[in-house]
């Protein structure tokens, strides 16, 4: 042991304030994210909020708000991700910093956790996709970016509508499924089709679409992806590949334009994301999830969302957890986009 | 099937408006509660509050604050309560209304959940105890009656401290323990022994306290409670003679003066309500337990708690639908308390 | 110990065959309900059906049709009870006797479990209902009687228009919620207004209607209950008056004529029915609702069903094997009524 | 407030040393209880063992010996026992004092948890309740009275084989089922038969046997309850009677000689005990049972079991918890039967 | 966005009737599996069967019966392996086609859940596995393959028994253990040794015969493995070496005669398939287990079976979903085998 | 299939006697390990003991020590560590023999579980810490090697001033964080700062100290890891240069002298061990974890930990799985420690 380096060590930390931080870099970041009042809670004290983020009634002064959608109505097979925002706003400690891409969101953007969606009922999906739509529109309207927790995939349709209303966008997709089927059971709007619809609306750019971490049954419901253009990179390939190669392909397929990021947990493996409606085997690790979110850093992402946690299915909340954590990977890529 | 009813039904029912309603009472009623914009939420959606009310800042304009107070340094056994007010929070549709006091406390008084007392720290039980008193207190001198959800049953010792500043309290305890016992490991401030504190404080008055519900394995370390001149209901007592005979009993005890509630959840049974720290088979029913809350009605409550959700043991969240409804049940002795 | 009593009992079982019975009833009995081949199988072999009745595929050679409605469109809060039939299913050694009505269904009817309601599709209620009602009067044409497993409590609707087609029927109904509200956002057929509906169609007959285990916050939308004239009995009054008085009363209300049993398991206290989507602390024992059941023995039940079953609020799996047990007595009851 | 007993009660308890004790009584009992060094550890400290009694290697010196039974092998449906001995160890703080006897076992008998049956295997049921016979056997022979914990209700008739060698034994015996049935696939031993087979060896005395909380499916397969002379007393009975009724009925049943307890999980209600092989909707409450059994003071009880307990469906450990507690009153009972 | 690519998406997909086709591959595809009557049906509607296959009765008109064994008499530590068949069969959504190996087996071969082996008794293990063996035999002599669902891994070895009669065969075999013991606790019949005995009965090839994913603590039990010249593949070296290694070891082991495919979930990590025996840390991933699988495409798979589900173990199903979805790989496998 | 190799093994195996083994090198190891009486006993079977050792009241005779810590009252968000010994003794099946590494500690070292810690009470975090100090250093006056589980990571601290009291100790600490963080709360004692403390303490080197799997929020806080000279791999790290690499790391890290390994469950991902007080997505799996640990064979490793497994949160006991996993890796190692 270097005698030297301890007495250094001693000499700095020894008598330090309590939270005294030397590194430069850490103490600015500190400064910034934890002087404010308040901050420094209990992590199981107080009103529960996205990320922790503070509570707001509207959509002033914000640049990015975290949306609750709880609405499950487009659901094929196991309900219950209406309940999603209150699993993942149970979630504690995810963020304020992300090590990874040396970035914390709070200190650069005004982010709010605003509510919830309001729907008019709890009964009808194309009155509720309405709903949705209205509300997103409302948050275009006043400049502010959008990150959503579902609710199904179905809630994807509406934001795309109010998002690309000006110019269609691209899209980063995280799936099991690619959501591209057609009516079913007499319903256009169900999870299992929210992006035919939003390219037939001229607000997605399937070009400029890739869907990543496909497998499951319903491949057969989803010619409509390769029809129109999209790019499917099935889970085999993120295997054989690697996570270099789909970063690669995502930012070929992307390009330069506006960028939403739509995360369905079941995209990940059940054993990582139990709590979901849909669950397929075989899936995406975390890890991998957040290796590729990392390397969309710098696109320009206009929003998001975090789909399908279901917490009926998720008895040790690791659905929830890995879904709290999706979205600040998501919420650091906002931050981090050239245009705010 | 009388066809006469049949037409007057029809013609009343079936051409109403949405939710109109016709007895003159209930019409009052719904008006009162419901009309209020935003108060026709799904369930599941916007930030959880303790039984659904308003989110508030501070103790102005407000007759009765709802409080979390997320602590339970002061557990024997198995700790989790300090996630209680986290799980309270959760349940859905707890109230308006009490069909059986008929009553809707919030028709009657200002309501509004609080957030949770601001702890100074997550380590020290003696420091969380002075920040509870310190809350509470300004919650007093705001002239605002308050209903908290630990935690363990330590946080009844400030609370009472700070209730019982003036003159001393009675009390009505629901509970499997005691919680009278002395100095334990080194600390006096255990959920153990609140109430020997308390009077030995003088903030709690044993001649006009009743513990309802006793049992267990810890009795012999209870004789303060006797001694002092508590009134001890075990549960055997209550089994045999009823609920009627312990509302009388309480009654008789409690008088006239001011009365705080405790209900620690395990004064129920494990089946009713397992998610908590030192269960114990063979304990009250909520159906008892609701029955001699509501027997308490017209008694001047000036404050209460629902202690000891430890939601980890939780699997079904029975214990926070119990502990929820109890607490509804409290809030409506409060409200209708002689004096506000 | 009496050696001669021994000496009896030596001879007599001792070298008795396997499974040999001497009782005369229960040797026949036993000859009646094991002797069928493929019936002496294990708890947990072969295709889960209710109750273990055999399979079939329509309604011919039927005296009473098992039947599954897994759909759960109509809750207003938590989802699930979609899945309710295959839960109760899944519960294992419910019947073939009942000791305390002293009946074997199974050797006095021709019961079959015919499957579930072929829906046209999994998103519209509206449609939904038409499917059941569709459905059900083809048993009432057939001939055969019913005993559904919901799904959510807005099924009873369409059955009763099925069963009441003829003449309005009576009825026997275990609930914490009256289910007479009005239309709710929006929709008139959710699972809060079943009986409202069906009183205004004139297939229910509001004077002949018990409803049992009445609790819970949305008293002030159930007016239609007593407008109507329906008996109304609080969980207040069953714990106060007794089983016994529950039953004269039913019996009085009910009187002679066709009488349909709704069992919906949230009329059970959350301890023993955790599993349903609006549980109600403060709830109805099995044991009280077994003995009010079989207090209707030898009333003319035409029908019944068991509902609100959601298993994924039911850890233990006590809520199905209760709801499983429901089915057993009604079907009792069934077999036991005046004309079949 | 009395401002006299407030002084006397500063005077005494104020300054008094850590958990001093002044009611003369429990000052004995805390100074037998307590005062052993080791005695006053966590709860969820060192090794787990039935009711926190001290682990021992052999008989020598023991008047009760608390012995686990690990093997399901006799189970008829859904295995999980042969973890009951572990679960039962696993739960805490049951005892030392039992208030409503005012009796603590381990300061009048010398009782130790002399760990489990050593198995030859774990395939062969027959030979397995051989190796159980062998054990309790050399408990007999050391004169050491013994407490088990199953295991599956098969291992009573290898304890009773043992336990009533000398002379047959009364039994009272909780349960859903009378366990007297017949050969069952091809095996008589096994959890369904285990009275039939003691009676027939004269170890049990039927007409000093009382079967309390029978119900459920398999009635028919019971006739040797009756026939034999065992008093059956169904659930419904003890719901009708009460607990006093069934108390004297035990009382008269058993008279004066030796007697044994067997208590299985399964006789309580679902709710309170899921974590069972074969539940049965409709039980008996903890209380009840605490009840009955603590009105059997001043039996001789010889022996007893508490049986069923499968931790595999027990999400909350409820069942293990009135597991532990009824163990402990049997416990209770066996410390104040007249002849040690 | 591609104006043009957009217009013709509209005119293509805009109008299309529901759910239209028009690739012309899935188009077959579609129609083969999808236009019989019923096969549209709710994934939580109807009797649930394995992999939603028909149910059937006997062998006829029968090219691959898929067939229940609950039966876990032979697991050496936890049971519940008896309930996997059932846990399996409720699983949702897995098929009908394989987007890896592009296949949907329903379209290639006659298909049906035949139900579970009919065993005398639950006793006996001996007795279970002659009844397996007899039941298999006689689908061998129906010219069925057979696709099983354990039950513990005790049940290959009558399976091999039936299949490798008329030529020993060889084996693909997932497992965490060899099970290749010997006699144990005086059973040669456990689950930890099936695969000696087929080999010594000569009707499994050691030498066709490769096991993968072997760990854990029992490695001083399998020398018989090796000595008998079996591949012996464990997890370290899948690590090191990757799939597509372990894919040409086993196709060169097993060569181009018939092979069986044995896959005991406990060959996944616990994390993917925690509901199991004899769990072991540290194992496959389903996306491992897949891609090998996959990769014995074309070998003549006689048959399979998938064992050890345990869902006692199981809290949020992810172990009976992988286990469905092997069981799905493995039948694609048999439908894609050479000769049928 | 070889006809010969056929004969010989039927000749080999056929008539062996129950469990005989062939191989010289498993027959010397079997009959280290079980020819001593009472170890080939049920699994779920007699006390629990860490992975099945003897128990033991004392050092005496022993080389290594496992110990139980059963104390979370350093935890900064959810308790429950202090049952994660009691968690780890219920697992069985882990050990003897490791085939990896080629060993079996128990033939190579005296090894007992001599229970936990002796706390004086359950409040203090700084007496607590004390008392495991005064514990381990009476353990290292033995002689003897510690092996402990937690608890808390701020257990570590007290473990290293006993066990690095001599010289400094080098370290390889598994872990989502490198709880190097300062006073927080008003303690310097919470599981966030057990190495800067006993850097500054001079038990540790941080030259010598290696970090693994670090990720998650709270890097703003670790300053003192860089600064002081530790070694820090992120989990990003792992997974792009993979085990290998990391091994060669660890080994140049913490070179020729002593060694303590520490593990935190929490650097698995939340899906291998959700049951942990502050889980982190994105972590390494067990086999990763294993493969590190294995390669720091022949490391003169003079104690280590496994801490922070909750079972609260650990529905399907894979946290306990893979912590006792992980215990038994470590106990190699110790074994095969070049100076015992």
């Amino acid at each position: 042991m270097d005698r030297k380096n301890l007495e250094r060590l001693r000499a700095r930390y020894g008598n330090a304030k309590a939270d005294e931080v030397f590194d430069p870099e850490f103490k600015k970041l500190n400064a910034a994210l934890f002087d404010k009042p308040g901050q420094r809670r209990l992590p199981y004290g107080g009103i529960s909020t996205f990320l922790d983020a503070p509570l707001k009634d509207d959509f002033s002064d914000l640049d990015i708000a975290l949306i609750g959608v709880p609405m499950d109505l487009g659901v094929t097979n196991r309900p219950g991700a209406r309940f999603g925002p209150r699993a993942v706003r149970a979630i504690e400690r995810i963020g304020p910093y992300n090590h990874a891409l040396k970035v914390a969101p709070s200190t650069m953007c005004r982010i709010a956790d605003v509510g919830d969606v309001p729907f008019r009922g709890r009964f009808s999906l194309d009155e509720a996709l309405e709903d949705i739509e209205r509300y997103f529109k409302s948050a275009v309207r006043a400049g502010v970016k959008t990150l959503a927790v579902g609710g199904d995939h179905s809630i994807s349709y509406p934001i795309l509508k109010a998002l690309g209303a000006e110019r269609p966008v691209g899209m980063v997709h995280f799936d099991a499924h690619c959501d591209t089927g057609g009516e079913f059971d007499g319903s256009k709007f169900h999870h299992g089709g929210p992006f035919r619809l939003a390219v037939l609306d001229g607000v997605l750019d399937p070009e400029r679409t890739i869907q990543i971490g496909i497998r499951g049954s319903a491949e057969l419901l989803w010619e409509f992806s390769t029809d129109s253009g999209m790019t499917v990179v099935h889970i085999e390939e993120v295997a054989e590949r690697g996570t270099e190669w789909v970063i690669a392909k995502a930012r070929e397929v992307v390009g330069e334009g506006p960028v939403y990021v739509s995360f369905d947990v079941d995209g990940l493996d059940p054993a990582f994301a139990p709590g979901t409606g849909t669950p397929e085997a075989g899936g995406l690790t975390p890890r991998e999830a957040q290796a590729i979110l990392r390397g969309l850093k710098g696109l320009d992402i206009i929003g998001g969302d975090v789909v399908e946690v279901a917490p009926q299915y998720d008895a040790n909340t690791t659905t929830a957890i890995a879904g709290a954590q999706m979205m600040f990977e998501i919420l650091c890529l906002m931050a981090l986009s050239p245009r705010k």
